[in-house]
């Protein structure tokens, strides 16, 4: 530790190139497209652009909970951003989100394109678009807005703090484990006691705001985010557990994380969406594999 | 960094009551309630628990816009929660929002009491209620959500990021100031070559876009906020700069910003607020210590 306390910050901060750890070269201190990029787009409503990092299956599980609920209107083209090649950077994925992360929706169901970025902000336009999985109870949609920037604003402390130093920054630093590490199961706690005494979020009806939760800390206690689950004693928060296993057996979220997944097994995998019957191919795909 | 490099994580993480830096007294692994409390309630229909950190002002220059504009439905009283004394872990406190954290809001307008958390879903409650600072034409309502919904992922970068490593923590870790640093310059980017086209977030209209950004990444660049201006170069970001000295001169922002505000220069704190003469009678007594 004791080389950490002499540092002392320039006057003026200075881009060091090398810095940053995994996913280094994506990281930048300024905003912008970097080269030319001609986005494909296809014959639906909802033309999506993504990835299936928690923020994006978010998304994708939302659309196949609309076509699930039959919501035929919903249906949508999913195009994969393969982040560590600099997809987010491309001219035509700025035009659609300035900040440059996934997940970036271009909504053509209507006389003029409707750019929607920020997971939360997509989910809450095809949530008010669709009347669906929003309460329409004016209190209900209230709490449920509630815990839908509950979101938001909590995961960044999941995703950009504990995962970063815990499974991806070029060397461990104690404290910084230690402080997210308590900031999240802190997190997770506020979700366990509102757990013990409601079915989902926002009581018994499956919303929003838990499509919102479940991809960042339904995966997280079910061991599927970080490889961390004994480390935060994932099982201590049965309640949360019981959640994220009923909504892990989902048809549509069993579908939703499969689109735009670029990693692991290559049957859990539709780097392109367009069409339903593109899951089933993908299910004889495994068949046959097996 | 070599003995950073050396600590290995445990297999399983344990609470260290010693380590956290500055407010590390306030940060916990457990949720919920430590003690019995009983909070003060007035006469208005909103009752507002808070402190003017960004994301308190954000709300109480939200009431005071809609005051301003005329809108008399919302009167509010305002009530300090001091953070540093752990009022955010009282019981009334927890009742409202679980999640511990300021503003929480209850909104005793109608039949029943209404809690509202996380300050972007007080905002969009508060502006659905009057019809205010919410673009009515629906494309322009979603880039308006787009950029509420992006100040709420974003920020905990700046204030759990960036500010927790350059101004609270306990040493300066080189790593981590790069990393939020270089972050927070990109957003603040993203923000400068938006707003080199548009006088606002949301084009021409002033709107809650601009509330909940203006406290956060307004104060930056105003040097309100961990005395960095210098560090991240504030004044490059001109078209940033000219947006919050533009906001910085709205009354409603000037008076928004003294509500539950305990620290820096006397006339500015007004701890309590419950009618808008409490700010005249504050500056009744600017004027007689001058």
């Amino acid at each position: 530790m004791s080389e950490e306390k002499q540092y002392e910050p320039p006057k003026v901060w200075q881009w060091n190139k090398d810095s940053g750890g995994k996913f280094a070269n994506i990281n930048r201190p300024i905003a912008g497209a970097t080269h030319e990029q001609q986005l494909k787009q296809g014959q639906h409503p909802f033309q999506l652009y993504s990835l299936a990092t928690p923020n994006g299956v978010k998304v994708t599980v939302m659309f196949e909970e609309l076509l699930e609920a039959g919501i035929h209107k919903a249906e949508y083209d999913a195009y994969l951003i393969d982040i560590s090649e600099g997809d987010q950077f491309g001219s035509d994925f700025v035009a659609i989100n300035p900040n440059s992360k996934i997940p970036a929706l271009l909504d053509v169901s209507g006389d003029e394109p409707v750019r929607v970025f920020e997971s939360g902000a997509i989910l809450l336009h095809l949530a008010e678009k669709f009347n669906a999985f929003l309460p329409e109870d004016p209190n209900k949609r209230t709490q449920c807005l509630n815990w839908l920037f509950w979101q938001m604003g909590s995961a960044p402390y999941l995703g950009g703090g504990f995962g970063h130093f815990y499974a991806y920054a070029p060397m461990k630093i104690e404290y910084c484990i230690d402080r997210f590490t308590m900031e999240v199961k802190r997190q997770l706690d506020v979700l366990d006691q509102h757990l013990a005494d409601n079915e989902y979020m926002c009581g018994d009806e499956y919303s929003i705001a838990d499509i919102a939760i479940w991809p960042w800390y339904g995966a997280l206690v079910l061991g599927q985010l970080y490889d961390a689950a004994v480390f935060i004693q994932a099982d201590s928060y049965t309640h949360v557990v019981r959640w994220a296993e009923n909504i892990n057996q989902r048809p549509a979220v069993k579908r939703g994380t499969m689109v735009n997944r670029a990693w692991g097994e290559k049957s859990q995998q539709l780097h392109e969406r367009h069409d339903a019957a593109d899951f089933h191919n993908k299910t004889q795909d495994k068949l046959a594999e097996s």
